[in-house]
């Protein structure tokens, strides 16, 4: 664990509450009694599906860009990202009128290259491989002066992602446990802040894929062990921890719980049939880890953080035919 | 026309409200930037297809449901439905501890009757044709004494659904338009209302198929007109208007759009994939009648009533393989 990173303060996430409020969404909350019945607990799920751009990521994003200095602002941000924080930063900057840099492999769906460029974004593509994308980036950082701006490895995102947490607690203050979906950690460690600075008997879990689980192995080993091969149908959920997040998960984070992806598809399923609200599988892996350990969540008021609903038409098709074929 | 009914007045609808707000969900107004840029107006999308029951109807049912006296609570109610006022009629007698009789035909989907069943109504079934559903519902009745609860020929049904603008007008009173989709009429006639009473220059229009137009027909020839055999993706919408909605209708609609099933299935898809909730197809013509009538609609404020989100996942599936092969 690296040590050399400082913790935020309350009164930085606040701060960054107030400065992004205005250009986000204050996302419903929603409840299922169908769905509470089947889990034997009372659930709240904050749905930053409905976000803008589709998911949580619009929140750090905008963050860090309001944060950028009159300099910075000049040269614009960049970044690689073949999802959802490459929307959110094209969307973030297009609001604030400066330039931004999307390196995208040419794997990319169309649907989500489309949306970078209808931002005004410029998109450079590369390979579809990590080593290309990060060349790329660093070839267009260094012709243009942008400024970087991780997905999850940077205070600015990690603090803008704790705002939904923060919003989620304001109106439910008497909450045991908050489930976060963990990829590269920056909702679950801006979540499991936002929950230890409102009240620090709150409970933080993170809900993995199994297919996925580097931050279940780094968090258990006590040393960040990234991903080497994932493999789970929640894509959003594929990359690995990073040194700030994995710092606070680390500090402020209660359990992470794994779970497959047939148990994850099923929870997916229930949500789009019985809350008639459509989220993306890696916002479904925090109901399945509560299904799948029943007695620990009994009787609890949970809240579950639905990260995005960004999964095309054709997806959820063929999601349904192999359900269906299985059934 | 008939004019041996009495319109309702404001205080009835506003008691109404009262009566039945503890028992329903206030549900969430929510609006899309990209729905409107491609609308060409300010849309604010009432989701009634979060409301119990996932549709509307359970507005309607619980109010007749507590409009009962004593003697007929010990009766019980029934109706006959395959749709949503089934569930919606079974779940108000539920909470309020009365006996329900649903007639349903055999070929009504086995998810309907499940949920019926699960709200402790009694089913009877009867074959899948209006003489045999009447007749069967008249035995019930004569052997049960209940009291017969019509899905929208009936006033506290009506004031009922009133209620779904009136929460939607409260919350954003400048709206210009209301549009709602119209079956039977129960939905339509109480949006008209509530309009009519809140704010008379709110104008209130009426969203059709094209499959099963009764209501324009009816609407712009004066004559109650049924359909005779309505053929329409949109299958809460197949009923034809009742002499009590006709007469609010006559008076208080603005106006009826139709549009056919292509246009229906196209805004629904435009809802999940942009807004990312499931609305059952009745709930699209409104949307539909918008993007095809955008002259009419430029720079306007329209409230639209989404009403209700009960489709299930393999209709969803069936509906994507026929859009994908014509695309």
């Amino acid at each position: 664990m690296n040590k050399n990173f400082s913790i935020p303060t309350l009164s930085e996430l606040k701060d960054t509450r107030l400065r992004i409020q205005q250009f986000v969404h204050h996302t419903p909350v929603l409840t299922s009694t169908q769905i509470d019945k089947l889990a034997g607990a009372k659930l709240f799920f904050k749905c930053e599906n409905f976000q803008k751009v589709g998911a949580f990521k619009f929140r750090g994003a905008i963050n860090a860009v309001l944060q950028l200095s009159e300099e910075d602002r000049q040269r614009g941000v960049a970044t690689h990202s073949s999802g959802n924080h490459a929307q959110a930063l094209a969307m973030a900057a297009k609001m604030n009128g400066i330039k931004a840099y999307i390196v995208m492999p040419t794997s990319a769906p169309k649907v989500k290259s489309e949306a970078v460029a209808g931002y005004g974004a410029e998109i450079i593509w590369c390979e579809p491989n990590l080593a290309a994308r990060e060349s790329t980036l660093a070839r267009v950082i260094s012709k243009t002066g942008a400024v970087f701006i991780h997905p999850y490895d940077n205070y600015d995102v990690i603090y803008g992602q704790s705002t939904v947490a923060q919003e989620l607690i304001e109106k439910y203050s008497d909450l045991d446990i908050i489930v976060a979906p963990v990829g590269g950690g920056g909702l679950l460690s801006g979540t499991a802040l936002a929950a230890n600075y409102a009240n620090p008997t709150i409970k933080v879990i993170a809900a993995e894929p199994h297919g996925a689980d580097d931050a279940y192995r780094s968090f258990k080993s006590g040393q960040l062990v990234p991903s080497t091969s994932p493999n789970t149908i929640a894509d959003g959920l594929l990359t690995s921890l990073s040194p700030r997040t994995f710092s606070i998960i680390q500090q402020y984070v209660n359990d992470i719980y794994t779970v497959d992806d047939a148990a994850i598809i099923t929870a997916m399923q229930l949500i789009w049939e019985r809350m008639k609200i459509i989220i993306e599988p890696s916002s479904a892996v925090a109901l399945a880890i509560i299904l799948k350990n029943k007695e620990f969540f009994a009787h609890k008021k949970v809240g579950i953080i639905l990260s995005g609903g960004n999964i095309d038409l054709i997806t959820i098709n063929s999601l349904l035919a192999i359900t269906h074929k299985n059934n």
